[in-house]
């Protein structure tokens, strides 16, 4: 693996990183860690890279490791700068035959995003976006339980994405998250929507396997000064005439990282919620709600592919960003050695996820501004 | 008092029998508590009421009550039958010198709304409206917190009412509950949102003081047959800029009753559900989430006059419906021994809020079959 | 009803009188509220009882009482004083051919348990002690559970009842609750254990039907100056060979009134908390724990007849307190129509209840004393 | 790092080894993960090691990797074999000048760990044990705030471990986790108790900073055919006179693997569970009960040089475990460098912590075979 940004102060990068080296699978051979080749250089050392593996910019390390032979030089790439610099080194990588592991959102804008779809379709390489919540095994059994219809048809989807870390005008600080988030130049049209929203939509569609058709959107900007959307709800209807509501919003105060769903269908209903990712509540028309804990009871054989350890030893955050990367890793492997992947293993998401999430981004964007009730998906 | 309705087999008299006993203030002393004469007589038996105090129908009651001397004679009337039976005896009562305690939703529909508000401003006589959900003490401290500023500005309220019962079509069976709240003849223009909804909007309102003044609506009956909306979800503007999404619905299957609100400020945020009454979350910026629990710490004179127990003795709903009555009660013994109410005692669901909680259902009906986004109210 | 003790300024006195008013099966005629009879006369004025049926002392109550006719006279006694003063009126209401209810513990030391539980069986008169908590309708679906096997054989059974409200010396101050507890005088040999411990020990073989056997205690005194022990534990064997650990503490600090029991058998376990009385908690060696609550799924006749409302309406210490008040007005008017009552409201807790409370606070007591590490009981 | 059992099919072994990859800091470079060479190598295979790294046996490797050039042999040796293997591998690597993490409990028996403490203490080498519980930066914040007085002088503290995973006679089957640790010979003297109890010790000596000076214990096997116990519960007293109860089981049924503990001392208390690892409950005598979160508030550098993402993103038992490792690296690289180590990275459990550990199994089942109360320490 070869990283595009994360260097020293940065946050995604390192979890990248230890999410990677989790299993045993993927080793971190090189990288080009900042904008600023000083800096590029530490963040190397601090990894314990050879020199000659730091590059200078992404456009070098594409150029050098494209030299080097198979089984010495990075596999793929992992992308992990601000939204505005995935598409080059994306695009980059995939003209010259790397795989690609990409932060979410996808890109910049929409254009990119299908340039991207397009160019991953072309060269037939190998994209992962790290949305990362559908990592957790706890998501991929509601998924399953959904499938199998055991909620019936599915009537109310409600998913809920609070933080309240931009309550204030944290971008005028130093805080170097809060700033390019809410600039429009690097994290494109929509603020807590683009960042967190997209998530929360993910999230929805992965576990239902529903669409969404049309949506009804309030976008707000709450903190004075602040240029991009720090809060919005967002009405929604579902292809099988469900109904529902998405929320994102960054000045909840007091709120972590709370997301959270509720599926309701004709039979029963589902809640999860990241942060107690290992449980989910299972409700029904009439016997008791059930505390589904992973590890208990039964599940598919593929959810248990997810998780690494006994029931009541938690796993978290990093563990379920580790299964995206275990399972890229499995089919780059697949690739190498000419084989078909474990099917269990292909449950990542790909760059069309993030093409549905970048077209989410601008129908929010443009419901919010409409008077009409509903905008068109 | 008298009561009107609320026979055997019905479910919210006798709630209201037990909140108006618990505190040993009021006594039942004669009722009309079917439509069935027969049913009324053995409702008034069971209740070890004279035979000459059960009356044949409420005009009945009201008149022969009426030419009992004070002191004997009933001291208000309690109205508990379905809406459609609200008015009437209601406007009768008023206009007959005696005071009332009516369920909610206030009556039938907005004319009949405005025609008591009318009525009871003219006559000066005591209306108490069963909004029971305010009547928690930690409701009541939520509303002094958002008031002493402690959350700074609102900037978001989101109430949510999910109830399952009515995953299926109950109605067709005999469940009495379910018949008259799916029948628009005896429930008017809305289901949910009638029953329902207005809990959650005269919760929101009460605790913020704020005002809804635009709404976005979507209602949806999901159960075939339905004749009634089953499901609701609400986008709100509030008269301070606060943004805000109202839920409510009988199909969120596995849901019982429960009614929940968060309200978030520039300062920190407020959770609280009725299902955990005693309990408050406060979220704060910067340092943990507090655990408020009624008596424990600081609470002001006002809110523990609406707690019967020390901290970690549960109260629950008819602990917090008897608060009304208890209330309404002392308002009443003021005016017969001619003294001025304390204040504390004052704070019970008025008529204007029923009128408000009428028009709450005729905007968001409005505002649901509207192609237009906002709805103005 | 008649009343002894419970005058102004008391806690239990008011519960009492509120459980009993609840359902509406008992009225208060008449009471002997405090040893002061000035006191009397004020606290039976605010109750709106006539002048003439508040007592000076128990003793006028019981005998003025007595001449009255059948159906004037107040049919039972409610016994709501400190521990000392329980016994005389107990004695002389059942002398006198008065039922009995009386607040726990028993009375004040072994001798008068015994007098009492010989009283009873020679008088055939009614007698309930307030063990509210196994009044709520949880407990009697987890002992229903138990009883029916579906835990399998009982192995371990953990009850714990914190509280922190002396981890001061509060007796010092004007504190009546702490004053009367804390003295040895007026509360017998054990704080903490016979003023929680019992409820502990009640509710521990309420549920299980089983019999603690030995037991090795540890109790403690942390607060300097207090004169009776404020914590303890204790390690149990019961009677089918399962252990168990009971702790009582009223100096846990930050604890309500938290009083939980957790059992295991060889299929699955139970948890019970009473500040969450509408829940329980069922686990199992292979599937998802359940989360039981009160009107969800089937319960038993029996459980139904001890709640008022539905599910999600929740119910509290109040209401587990007037089953027994409803329960024992149930068995009285039985008794006074010469019927036989419903077996499902014979249950209440009795004097036998009672004696084995004593008998476990002298075990206690006893075995804290004990260098062996098992006292027999 | 060279890793002594651990091969396929192994439970602990795969978790030391994503916990040393976690924060790339350590890097496997051989081991000797089975008593069957053949599974060693196919283990060694499945690990990318080069087959010349795979040993026979703990003793070849040992030896092997002395001949290598630092730099390319291992630095330290993790032995993840059943206790009974402990201590062979731990010696012969002492005695060879390597460093060791070692899984808990420290070895087989008293004489063996005594042994190890004088040969650590000789040699002066660096020596781990993973009690892996003491890693979670939360419990590291309630050993500061306990340190800080807030709580006050501490009274109380219940420590209870339950598990339901040997509620049936499981070492019958094929599960090998469950044949050797109810197996004496590789076990030790205890079962649960030198599980898991262990466990609970080191969690509440290292919270409280206090000793056990007394115990009492009831042990006790429910399982017919167990040779070990699979329940106990212990009184304790400790060496500031606070009391305390250490509950470890492994047949409450239902249970995961709940390590829980509460400690209430003068001013307030604490309650920690390790399957909510990021939360804390602070309870106060007078105003509302905290939820700390790790990354929310004020914590110190020390708790936060033990977490790695931002509040919200939950960490769990591998982030955890990684914190003994990644600490017991810093220090291994220090010496290697020949600095001071960062007195925050020094805090890990040692052999001392072993022999403690070892001491009470020894405790534990002396006591449990007395007669005597009291059991000294």
């Amino acid at each position: 693996m070869g990283m595009v940004g994360g260097g020293r102060g940065a946050f995604i990068g390192a979890v990248h990183r230890m999410a990677a080296a989790l299993d045993g699978q993927i080793e971190l051979v090189c990288g080009a860690f900042s904008s600023n080749p000083k800096k590029s250089k530490l963040s190397g050392k601090d990894l314990f890279l050879p020199a000659n593996r730091v590059y200078k910019n992404f456009e070098e390390m594409i150029l050098e490791e494209k030299k080097l032979p198979l089984g010495e030089c990075m596999d793929f790439v992992a992308i992990v700068t601000p939204n505005h610099m995935h598409f080059p080194p994306a695009k980059m990588a995939l003209e010259n035959g790397f795989h690609v592991v990409c932060d979410k959102p996808l890109c910049f804008d929409l254009k990119e995003a299908k340039a991207l779809v397009k160019l991953v379709k072309k060269t037939g390489l190998l994209f992962a976006l790290t949305h990362n919540y559908t990592g957790y095994p706890m998501v991929k059994h509601a998924r399953e339980l959904v499938s199998a219809n055991k909620l019936g048809k599915i009537r109310k989807v409600l998913v809920n994405y609070p933080q309240g870390w931009l309550s204030t005008f944290l971008e005028k600080t130093d805080q170097k998250q809060a700033a390019w988030r809410t600039d429009p130049k690097r994290s494109g049209i929509a603020g807590a929507m683009g960042d967190i929203g997209t998530h929360a939509e993910n999230l929805a569609e992965y576990i239902t396997r529903l669409k969404i058709t049309h949506l009804c959107a309030d976008l707000h900007s709450f903190v004075p000064g602040r240029k991009l959307d720090d809060d919005g709800s967002v009405l929604l209807k579902f292809d099988n005439g469900a109904r529902g509501v998405l929320m994102a919003s960054q000045i909840s105060a007091g709120e972590e990282n709370n997301l959270n769903i509720k599926v309701y269908g004709e039979k029963g209903g589902l809640e999860w919620s990241q942060m107690q990712p290992n449980t989910m509540w299972l409700k029904w028309l009439d016997k008791p709600t059930e505390k589904v804990r992973i590890g208990v009871g039964k599940q598919s054989a593929h959810v248990m592919n997810h998780t690494r350890i006994p029931a009541g030893h938690p796993e978290g955050y990093l563990e379920a960003f580790a299964n995206i990367y275990r399972n890229f890793a499995h089919c780059v492997q697949a690739r190498l050695a000419n084989k078909k992947p474990n099917k269990s293993f292909t449950d990542f998401p790909t760059v069309e996820d993030g093409l549905r999430g970048m077209e989410f981004i601008y129908k929010v964007v443009a419901s919010s501004k409409s008077k009409s009730k509903w905008t068109k998906w």
